[in-house]
């Protein structure tokens, strides 16, 4: 099968880099383009990347060159050449871009017939674009219907977001009510130069700016409901206090959650146990065995020795991990454990933009 | 004016090394004796103790002898001699001991007419004794009355409680209804050798054995009301989520509190900035210079920045920090920081002591 | 091949716990015994055992019985039954004993037969015990026939020792003089709970007791010849400063060294370019691809970043990496990193058992 | 008496935090003047400033009003004014400016009668420019002859050579002939933002730019000889290896150092400890009780425990610690701790200026 030609935007940070690692050998998507600022313009990936995170860069990427991230620039690289022959055309875009600089790019792209799959924040509360975690609400794919332009822009949640809805979607059937999450985040979160040592080191910020407010208004709209073309959030309300704490890679999450009604600690560890996503998801190439991983032990989650569950190779880190579960009356309690450049960044883009090409919904290369 | 003299037990742990530099030229109390566990005893306390915090053993401790924690050891080490000449005999003792050596021993010590002052957890729920945090419970020192023995046990809360009263006393008056705290505790709340640096480096231990139930109801009691001979706990419902991370001192805690009625933002920052208890505590000699310090800095308080408010020498680290205030509707979210091996610990122990003292409570010297 | 069953011996600690994920699926080795100390006597591993390092307990070792540690309990747990039919010997244990216990109880094993790799210090120092680094003094093996018991004791060095010899032996041809090498130990070297959190967070300890001892002593024994029986010392002076840092994986070390003569820094990076040890050693299923990696990159090696290098699986970790490499006059100066648990400990280990039984040396199943 | 007008330039970074801290209530000097780039000009310092050293902004900087830092902004806000009444002329200025601006505004301002103690790289190998640590080469001083501006620039060293000349002045008279020294570098060395918590936090990075080359070349430099006019650098050979480590602040070095002869532990020891300066220097506000502290402590001098000595106020991390000492034939080991930004950076520098105006070389307020 031909692969799908790619392009991945913002590829030099630390989502970035788990685009390209992610994305090598990549079963549907082959990475034709790696785009970053303007100064590294013309640069060998390999030479222009700080590679910070585990393994080494990639053979395929090592030595691609760096296209520039203004709009020019990506559309000079990504558009076939006027005679039609050219290779350099790419169907679809993964975004790692600064949210200021996302907004109009990925317009742009999508007005020239690229699908965008963006981990930025900047479209994800706009109307008719789906903020996706595709185990947990794929039918919200609807929404693209009421995107005018012929390529799409499909989202990805904030990596805190992200955690919490997989450990919420299992109990939506008890009536969620309220949600009090307080978080742990880890540094690879503000990128790799984000958190200075100084600042963090045997230390914890209690402030990471804009997270909050995301984690409360992406959290209500991915647990929504799609019903005539809009999604209408979720009537729960949901409070998070969000701290960074010196981890490398994890976000923990202390979850409160109250209910509508009375509930037991047997059904909950039921629903935990057995949740699984729907059967088109967990196909997916990046899809986890188990995307929500129950533990009984008296100490987990904990960030660095969980949260690589999932399965092997592309599908490490997809999981969430929740433990610490606790149930009296109308509340629960536990904490989660997701991967926060994986599942909650990189890992999520990847896994909703096969969702959308195995749903026949990816154009062809152009 | 004489000093009272006092004894502390458990002196070469982290708690314990605490008490010995808080003491140090106290004006009320002056230490007479150290007692630590069978091995170490007849050593010198400046050989024997591993000074583990900051500055250095304090002078007059160096070359104290220390006795057995055994109640033999102890009782003989502090009974005058029978010709009543001795000056060995102790009107108080502080406690930095185990829970399962306290049980008994504080008892005994009681019996002989000895006041123990203990941040042991041990008899901090028992009917007739006193867990005090000064500013806010005063008056539960009259529960004193329904005990028999000729001396008497006054408790200090859990080091996380601690911090967590005194970020809640102000909001009393507003109905508190539900409170749901999550923690980030530090090393130091386990001991010197509590937590192993493979174990907690770069990570977070989402559990600490038996600190949520005390958080939950001593919480309570210490909000509670005395009436008739009792404590009545608060009718709040508190849920507490304890997390380990890797920071030295300093507790930080994330609290969201459910009043019965609407709040406002102003008149919530308006009691955390007039806070203040009882004037009889504030002229303590450990009583900090105002107990709940309010910051409007987005992104405090900080562990590694603000544990040590409260005033100078043993003030120090004795003030709350409560800072990243939200308010909505019946909800108010805030962070609150405490020192917690000083005012969480020995510190509020002494304090406790002071506040005793200062009321005439305590005996003389034996 | 009827793989040659094994014993573990401390098989719960820290370094016990890479010998039992190391021989996972090994193709020589199958353990059979699993032994700790007298306390666990009786328990499943997987019970037992506090798992600290990456993945998870294999599963061959889950449903294994602890055996005791005393001499009697392995004894009895390795001895063939009296009729001849058990499975139960072992033909040869690997030992993660701390010093004192393995002394005698090694001695013992030999005695009956069995042959002991032991990661202890005990015997390093016995003149006719080999102190092996297989590509480097594979040769030294000859000393076991100066072992008159039954079973033969072959030791590896200690975790620092074991990174400068690696990086040394490449030198030799040039005349060593003279050794500095300055430490950055890692926390794994001192056990799960060897090092407090509270007292290495934020700091360095430039202390290990006993280790700049062993470190010049064993390195001139393994760098040593082997003549008419007996191993003679390399005559170089050896100087070591050794100090723990906070980081969980991986010995650091700033080696400075003096030559008999003048070199160039082209020989010198050619000799570490092109270094193997002898072929029968890279053909074992330990041995790294490389046993010495040289990188040119500025700032490396980093324990965080190049500590896993030697190949996938068990070849994993069980290279060293040499850069920053300075050379003047008769001084060459660079800094080299080892795996301490894999190279320097239990993989170290494991390759001497290799390399012992492709030489035929080790018998066969009791 | 009055005090002299000082400036303090590049006044937000850390070690011109330190300039500020240091310099609140000095009695010499009075800081009239904080300049910094050129985008914070007009601001006041307590809202311009991220402050990240301990303690509070001091109150007579809260509100002065920042200076810009190019030539002219300096110029104006130094010069006094044309009617000669201003009072806003400095005598001296500290600089904590980077390497590539001190270059030529510190030549400036010299050009224009202010004296400058710089923290800065730029000038400290010049021929006539003093490289001072004062209780070792005051003598140095006479290099200002040489200077033909209207104010002279004096430079305090590297922070990390001003810990090793400090342990090696002591040693000069047992004649030097090599030393070896391995660094462990605090962050706060790099700078607030020098070192990002996702590269450094449970690792080692044995690289730090021209380190190495500053440690060599400033210590032969500042161990030498004034004769004729210039310094005559120690014929000692210096080979350093430099590395950071995850430790706030601190920086430790193991130092191996060869004689020309043989030494005795004794007499290393006693030089050692009683080691002080000239007595000129040990008036000085700054000046540490005693300037090298030696400890027998068997795992001392630890950054952690150790790096305050010195005093109170501002001497408390003026002096250096050194500990386990190892004397064997013609050779000494030890490991040193000095507090990098105080004593190797704006402390080093203002006990450079107050030696300078205790000799009455500092002119007068313009």
């Amino acid at each position: 099968m031909t692969r799908l030609k790619c392009a991945i935007l913002g590829a030099t940070g630390m989502v970035g880099q788990r685009f390209v690692q992610l994305l090598e050998g990549h079963p549907y998507f082959e990475p034709i383009l790696l785009a970053a600022s303007e100064k590294r313009e013309g640069q060998l990936y390999s030479d222009s990347v700080n590679w910070v995170i585990e393994g080494d860069v990639p053979g395929y990427a090592r030595d691609m060159t760096l296209a520039s991230l203004d709009a020019n620039g990506i559309s000079r690289a990504l558009s076939p050449d006027v005679d039609g022959k050219s290779k350099r055309g790419a169907a679809l875009a993964f975004s790692a871009l600064p949210a200021n600089i996302a907004d109009q790019l990925e317009t742009e792209l999508a007005g020239k017939g690229v699908w965008v799959f963006s981990n930025a924040s900047a479209h994800r509360m706009d109307a008719n674009v789906p903020l996706l975690v595709p185990e947990v609400n794929a039918d919200h794919l609807a929404l693209l219907e009421g995107q005018t332009a012929p390529g799409k822009i499909v989202t990805n949640a904030n990596c805190s977001a992200t955690g919490l809805v997989l450990g919420l979607a299992p109990l939506k059937p008890f009536g969620i009510k309220r949600v009090i999450v307080t978080t742990y985040q880890a540094l690879s979160g503000a990128g790799h130069t984000g958190v200075p040592s100084t600042d963090i080191m045997g230390n914890v910020i209690p402030y990471i700016a804009g997270e909050e407010e995301k984690m409360e208004e992406e959290t209500r709209r991915i647990l929504g409901t799609y019903e005539g073309g809009i999604v209408k959030g979720h009537p729960a309300e949901v409070m998070a206090n969000c701290a960074r704490v010196p981890v490398t890679d994890g976000h923990l999450e202390a979850v409160t959650v109250e209910f509508e009604g009375q509930v037991s600690r047997e059904s909950i560890v039921d629903v935990f146990q057995t949740y699984n996503g729907p059967a088109e998801v967990a196909e997916l190439p990046s899809a986890p065995a188990t995307p929500v991983i129950f533990t009984k032990e008296e100490d987990r989650p904990q960030p660095k020795k969980d949260c690589w569950h999932g399965g092997k190779g592309r599908k490490a880190g997809m999981a969430v991990v929740v433990g610490r579960l606790e149930v009296k009356g109308n509340w629960a309690r536990f904490f989660i454990l997701s991967h926060n450049t994986v599942r909650g960044a990189a890992g999520g883009s990847l896994l909703n933009a096969e969702l959308a090409h195995s749903k026949g919904l990816l154009g062809v290369n152009h």
